[in-house]
């Protein structure tokens, strides 16, 4: 069972991690769940970035507000694949938070997401995993189908309503 | 060996993505470089989205200025995992790039890095790769280990200059 | 009796898209309402592009959100004019869906209205559309003086109240 | 013969303005081009606005920089469509005149095409037109074709340079 | 008795203004009040402009939401000082009311002040009818005097409480 | 002879103001022009802003970048209007600067122009004064036609070149 | 026992800075917190600034919002070191405040911190009081375990929740 | 002799720290410049901030471009006070930078200065040794007051050019 660690900088930040837990779950891939922060734990995001591969962890997320720093010092430490995922906080409406992930300098990239953009931090954890796992690519093409139904619900139960 | 793709919208995005071109085969990766326009070739895109996988390309790199949809336009077609390089354009210092990339909405992720980050987006196709490819996985390890040694060395000519 | 197509990304943009189905009744111009993501059923968006032609459609409103490629994606696939309401989402106050709308690259305009533009995104199909049809045209001329009679009005109010 | 007014704030606007005039040319619609500032000469602009369709002009182009209230101030006017074209001033990187266009108030639509975008501008009028005049919509459409070779010969191109 | 005119694009912007007329009051300076629309009553516009001066109206306050013409309109047909007052809309926080009126291009100025600041608008208003009527003069300083006393009393209450 | 005093925060910020100067000279307005910054020499800026009246100074410019705090220290002192000039440095394009002067909080008003407006800074200064000086009025009226024949020349002209 | 001044523009700010007050409490640093505006009461300032060493003072920090330049009107008459504490507003989210703090010209630095963040301001005084007395060093350093402690015991928590 | 650190991310950062190690030389403080990457040698980074304090570092100055946490990475590791230098990279103007360093979430602050600010970096690190050092307040207030002699004497030449 493949598995990707989700890392969030602060508890509050869960809301926006909850649907990477469950898209994850949806997808059968392990999820490890941790609360680290850049800066008042920097010793666990050292350690826990080292020995990530050690634990079999594949694919790191890193959810964060403000100057971000997560995504960047959790990349600094390991070569596995980094998504950023920036949380709106109650300033600067998330733009601080994107920026301080994905701007990040040559030489250590982030894959940032959108801002609270959870479910897609965790269905592109499941594309990077599935490029090693065809039973992931497999459930992806399924799940992209499955989209495309219920938007085609959508537009069916609409225009019946408005015509 | 492994396969990406590097997409631009538009031969004037060369530049930019060069360093993606040069970091893939340092790390003897295969790049396969298109010029494909989501707007005035929608159908090319189509068709190189739906063939990717039977191309073998295992990550797609998308490159493009302003309204940047063309990340967008072949994560719709294709459950590979897709890069987006937001290019720095005339007007708008490559806000407009950057937001029409990592903004994607729910179900479809591109994993974005900063604008104009050419070499970010070759590193993070390998870092993709090396989830399923060990040997890259090892010369990631030590490109990152040659980066420090680098900043190392000018730390130290610039110690010996000012002290 | 011309026809238009207002097309959301989600259902959810439909509060912004009523105030356009209002006005185009108000104007008698028949308006074909459809949900049609650009990301998660891109072959319902080529399929509706390529028939709108065929189908009686002579403008076509697109109204999305976050990294809003609706509007471009259905403009790479028809020749018909196409509009562009960008709709204000959760994060960014609604300048990630303008950018993505109104810088568009050269090739394939979408003519923007402003965020949550629901009206005028429906004025605009008018006028477009008074270009051929002189009834229509009548209609806007006494559509713009009700609207100078409803500020007189007002200001009439306003002074009797104030004074 | 359709014809286009562009009309722009200022002659040093012209430089953005000549692809619109060229699109026009090759689209064998005629085009009347003015300066006319909404500031500095209002009465002009009130005068060419309220006797456009009797000019028989069928869509008018505003280029304007900075608080660019041309395309707002015409529209006024007028029940024609107008096409705002914001243009890239000295400061805040056309961010201005954009929203000074884009951004406009529930009944008068500008339809806001991207900052600098001459080309785009004019093949707007040429879209807009080609709903009256078939033969528009005709060539319009081997436009969109010669676009698209070009991008595939810059396309083949490439792959020949790089593989 | 001096006079100030106070315009409004919309009356959804009277509760921004009703600081200013309370302030013009309060410094028994006369205040006509109006609603008018520079895109929905140009006519109206232009009349009052140019009567302004034959009314007996000294300054005009011009307060406007999103792309906010109404001061830039106003100063065109006037030689009179023009205040612009930018009204934070439902989007944008107020940025595209302020960038469309304070970046006037050169030949028409318009006084801007902060966004939604009401109170300031109808203040900068007697400082400049303070130049001609000395009593202004006299009344602004003892408004300073008496805002600083405030700021005082409010500077003791608070150090009581907390020491 | 009315009489204005054009502050600037650095002599650095003289080109901007050099436009000021000229067009209070054309209006045969006396300027006082100053280097006084708020941050390094504020009881330069004290005394200044102090004595204002009594060295018969009417209407005060201040031109300042970056953290634009000039405008605001000077109306503090004063009850004379104030004009803001934001001047744009070598970062953020100017937006500092205008928001550090247009955003001023209720109570002391600063009259904001265009970022490196110093044209319209000087041309505002004249309107405040023309409320007092019958002559300005006249004069003003006067500068708006010629402006007006300006444009028209040009458009005269480009239209004979174009056609 | 080490003092510093807290000064805030205006009673509203109180709230921001509650955070800033607790902070020093408990490490025993004497705050002696005021209002004072910078525009409003500049005489205030001024005696303050002016009169801060004498008063013991060793650290100041300025919370204001808006055009925030109280943290430049202190800094200018002292030469203590000065902290800003960007307030947000009810427009412009906070960016006004922050660029109006953060971008002094050379020669008079404010040390900024986060918008509305009055944790932090309080916890750089202390920093910089540290570095004078080494008591104070010692409870930053235990300060930080016991962040360090928090974060962890949310982490265990977490996980014991979710797995 | 008291000692700062200052350090750059990059070589390519040493023009913007130029003027902060030349102001810390005229004030006798003793200044070690380095280059650390928090990105490319975060154990460097770790072991530098870890023994700042033996090394009797008393303040350290970060300054970094882009998705800049090189302060928030050092200032995690140690009690000392942090100074943040926002560099303005090639793209987003420097925000980027101002936002990763200034907003930094509770509990590990960093004192930012403007973009670019090297002298005010140099500054600000002298006004926080001088709570320390009475002898560098000293310093400190002579040099306010020959920075305040040379705005004046711009003044008086620019007075003599200009009357």
């Amino acid at each position: 069972m493949p598995k990707v660690a989700i890392v969030m900088g602060s508890v509050s930040d869960l809301d926006v991690v909850k649907p990477t837990i469950e898209i994850l779950k949806k997808f059968d891939v392990e999820a490890e769940v941790r609360v680290i922060s850049a800066h008042r734990t920097p010793d666990m995001a050292h350690d826990f970035a080292k020995s990530a591969i050690d634990n079999n962890i594949e694919v790191i997320i890193c959810a964060a507000g403000k100057a971000a720093h997560l995504g960047g010092v959790i990349a600094a430490y390991t070569p596995l694949p980094v998504i950023g995922l920036p949380v709106k906080s109650s300033t600067m409406d998330g733009l601080d938070s994107l920026l301080s992930m994905v701007q990040m300098p040559s030489g250590i990239p982030v894959a940032c997401v959108a801002i609270n953009g959870g479910l897609n931090a965790g269905l592109l954890a499941v594309q990077i995993l599935s490029v090693k796992y065809p039973t992931l690519m497999k459930k992806m093409q399924d799940y992209k189908i499955s989209m495309a139904e219920k938007i085609k619900n959508e537009d069916e139960k609409l225009q019946k309503e408005l015509n």
